[in-house]
C-alpha cells in the first residue's frame, strides 16, 4: 500500500495541529476590511474583492484576451479549463488540514458504537484527546485513523456523514463553519471564469468525495469535476440491490506528480489556467504552463492578520520551491495581504 | 498486471475478425430507408431516425417528465446524467472492435521504424496478415500488440495518431470511414437529452484516449466526460519541459463492474439514464436503476440487413444476462430493425 505520502503528510498536520504551530499568527475575522468596498464596484466590478493594481489587471486582461477571437490572447471555448487546488487555495488550510478534524472528530461519533475502542490505540488516545501519543505510533496509526473514518460506506452515504459534520464543526480558531472558511476573492474568480465559458475543476490532494461533499454547494463545481486523493471501492450486488463499498485502501494521492496525471485521467486537457499555493500544486502549474495562452497563479498567504501568514517554513501548505519557479516563469503570485481587501465571506 | 478480461476480450475479437464470425450477416449502407423520412418531420421530430411507437414515446415522455416540476418524474438539472456505453451502442462494433483494426493498422505503420518485426513474434505474423499465427501465441502476445501500439507517446501524441487514422482507415464491410459508422438515432439522442439539460458521457470499455482523441468532434463529449479503460501514465521533467509519458501497463478496466466504479470514480453521481447494448454494460444499468426516476436502454442488435444481427451467442457485444435481466426490470429494449428508420448518417 503506497501510503507513504499520504500518510507522512497527515502525520505532519496531526503533530502541528494541537501543540503549537509557529505559522498559527491569527484568524481573525475579515469583515471589518469589508468597509471598504463600495455598493456600485459590485455592480461593475467582476473581482470586487480584489483591490486594483497589477495583478487583479493581468486576471482581467487574461480572461478578456481568452474571449477575444481577434487577441492572440484568445483560447477556444472546449480548451478553457481551468484548475484550482482546494486546502489554501479556495479555502484555509490552518491550522490544519480540515478533513482531518473530520477524522477526529468522526472518531469521536463513532466510538459510541465502539466500546472497546477505550481500550484500543490508536482510538483511545483521539477519544482522551492526547495526539502526542497518536504521533508516537506512528504512520501506520494514522492511516488506521483515516480508513476507519472514510471506508465502509457507500460513497452516498460518506457524503451524508460529512454534509452531516459540515452542518455543526466549526474552525478552532474562527469558530465559523468550515464552508465559511472559503476565500471570498476565489470564489468570485470562480464565478468570474465560468462567467466567460471556462469549465471549472478542483484538483485537490484532499479525498475526493470528502470535497463532492459540499463542492457543488459551496463552489458551484459538481462532483464529476472534482480530482482529489481517492480509496479503492468495490461493487456490491445482493438479491435486491446493487451499490458500491468504500474500502480501506488507497487509491491514488492527488499531490505534486500526481496533479497532472489526474489532471490528464480525469480531465484529459491541459488546463489553461492553474492556481495554488504550495509546493504540491507545482507540478499542475508547470503542466498549465505548457499551453500558449495560459496563466498560473499561486496564493502567497502573506496575511498573518486576517488569515495566516505562512511559505517557505511552513509544514502545512509549504511555497519553497514554488515561489523560485513562480519568479523564473513570470507566473503570478498574489499578495494576499495588499491584493485582497477581503478574506473571507460575511 | 490484470490483463486477463482486456486481453481475453481482444484475444476473441481478433480470432473473429479475420476468420470468418456467424454474426456477421452483412452490412449495407442505410441510406436507401432514409428516404422515409420527411422534411417537416424533422422540424418538428427531436428523434426523426425513430420510428413512432412505444419505445421512441417512452424515451419522449421520460426526458419531458424529466424537464417538469410539476411531474413525479422531474430530474432537477444537476442529477441529469446520462451514460452510453460506445462500441455497439454509438458506434458499431462488428466485425471486430474498431480499435483492434486501429492496433492493426498501427503495427505496420510502425515496422518502417522497426526492421527487426520482420523476424521477431507477434509482430511478424501481424506484418504477413497471419492472425492465426498470433492467436496461436496467446494473451501475452495480443498485450503486447496493444501496449507497442498505445503506450510511448504523451495523450496528446497519441491522440494525433489516433486523429490522422480516422482520417484514412476504413471499415472492412461498408468502405466508411469509422467516425460515419456511427448510429444517427443515437447521435440524435445524445443532442436531444443535451437540449434539457442532461450532461452526456461516454463510459466504454475501449481505451480512454482513443476515445478522446475524436469523441469530442463526432459526439459533442469532451475529454473530461470520457469514461475508459485506461493504462498507467507517469510525470516527466527534464531541463525544458514537462509531460505526461503513456506505460506500457495497465491500471483500470472499464468494463462489467469497471463501469459503476468508474463512473463513481469519474463522475460521482449515479446516471439518471443509462444506454449499452451487452452484458458488459449490465452493472452500469443496475446502478442506474437504484435511481428513481431513470431510465435504462439496451441496443438489440436485430438488423442482419442495415447493419449485424447478434446477442446471447455473440462473442462481441454478447447480450444474454442482459435481456434477461432488461425483462425483469422493465427496461427498454431498443429493436434496432424496427425502431429506427435510419442506421448510419448520410
Amino acid at each position: 500500500m503506497k501510503t507513504s505520502s499520504f500518510t507522512t503528510a497527515l502525520f505532519l498536520f496531526l503533530l502541528l495541529a494541537f501543540w503549537g504551530c509557529k505559522q498559527e499568527q491569527g484568524a481573525n475575522d475579515s469583515s471589518a476590511s469589508s468597509g471598504e468596498l463600495k455598493t456600485d464596484a459590485y455592480a461593475t466590478d467582476p473581482l470586487p474583492s480584489w483591490n486594483d493594481g497589477a495583478h487583479k489587471s493581468a486576471i482581467i486582461k487574461f480572461v478578456s484576451d481568452a474571449i477575444n477571437e481577434g487577441s492572440t490572447g484568445f483560447i477556444p471555448i472546449q480548451d478553457r479549463i481551468a484548475t484550482f487546488d482546494n486546502d489554501g487555495t479556495l479555502w484555509a488550510e490552518q491550522p490544519v488540514y480540515f478533513q482531518l478534524l473530520f477524522v477526529i472528530d468522526r472518531i469521536k461519533e463513532m466510538a459510541d458504537d465502539h466500546p472497546e475502542w477505550k481500550e484500543q490505540e490508536p482510538y483511545r488516545s483521539i477519544l482522551e484527546g492526547n495526539y502526542k501519543n497518536v504521533e508516537a505510533q506512528g504512520l501506520k496509526a494514522i492511516a488506521q485513523l483515516v480508513m476507519t473514518t472514510h471506508a465502509g460506506t457507500s460513497p452516498q452515504e460518506f457524503r451524508k456523514i460529512v454534509q452531516d459534520w459540515m452542518s455543526y464543526a466549526t474552525h478552532p480558531k474562527t469558530g465559523k463553519p468550515f464552508n465559511q472558511m472559503t476565500y471570498q476573492p476565489m470564489l468570485e474568480l470562480l464565478e468570474y471564469l465560468r462567467a466567460h465559458d471556462f469549465k471549472t475543476f478542483i484538483v485537490s490532494g484532499g479525498g475526493v468525495e470528502f470535497l463532492r461533499a459540499w463542492a457543488e454547494v459551496t463552489y458551484g463545481i459538481p462532483p464529476y469535476q472534482v480530482v482529489g486523493s481517492s480509496i479503492k471501492t468495490e461493487w456490491i450486488t445482493d438479491s435486491n440491490t446493487v451499490h458500491i463499498n468504500r474500502l480501506p485502501e488507497l487509491e491514488f494521492i492527488d499531490d505534486k506528480e500526481g496533479k497532472p496525471i489526474g489532471i490528464n485521467r480525469f480531465i484529459g486537457k491541459v488546463p489553461v489556467f492553474a492556481a495554488g499555493n504550495s509546493d504540491g500544486d507545482l507540478q499542475m502549474l508547470l503542466y498549465s504552463d505548457t499551453k500558449d495562452p495560459s496563466m498560473q497563479l499561486y496564493l502567497h498567504h502573506t496575511d498573518s492578520i486576517r488569515e495566516w501568514a505562512y511559505d517557505k517554513e511552513s509544514h502545512i501548505g509549504r511555497l519553497d520551491k514554488g515561489l523560485d519557479e513562480a519568479a523564473r516563469h513570470g507566473w503570478l503570485v498574489i499578495d494576499m495581504a495588499n491584493d485582497w481587501n477581503r478574506v473571507f465571506p460575511d
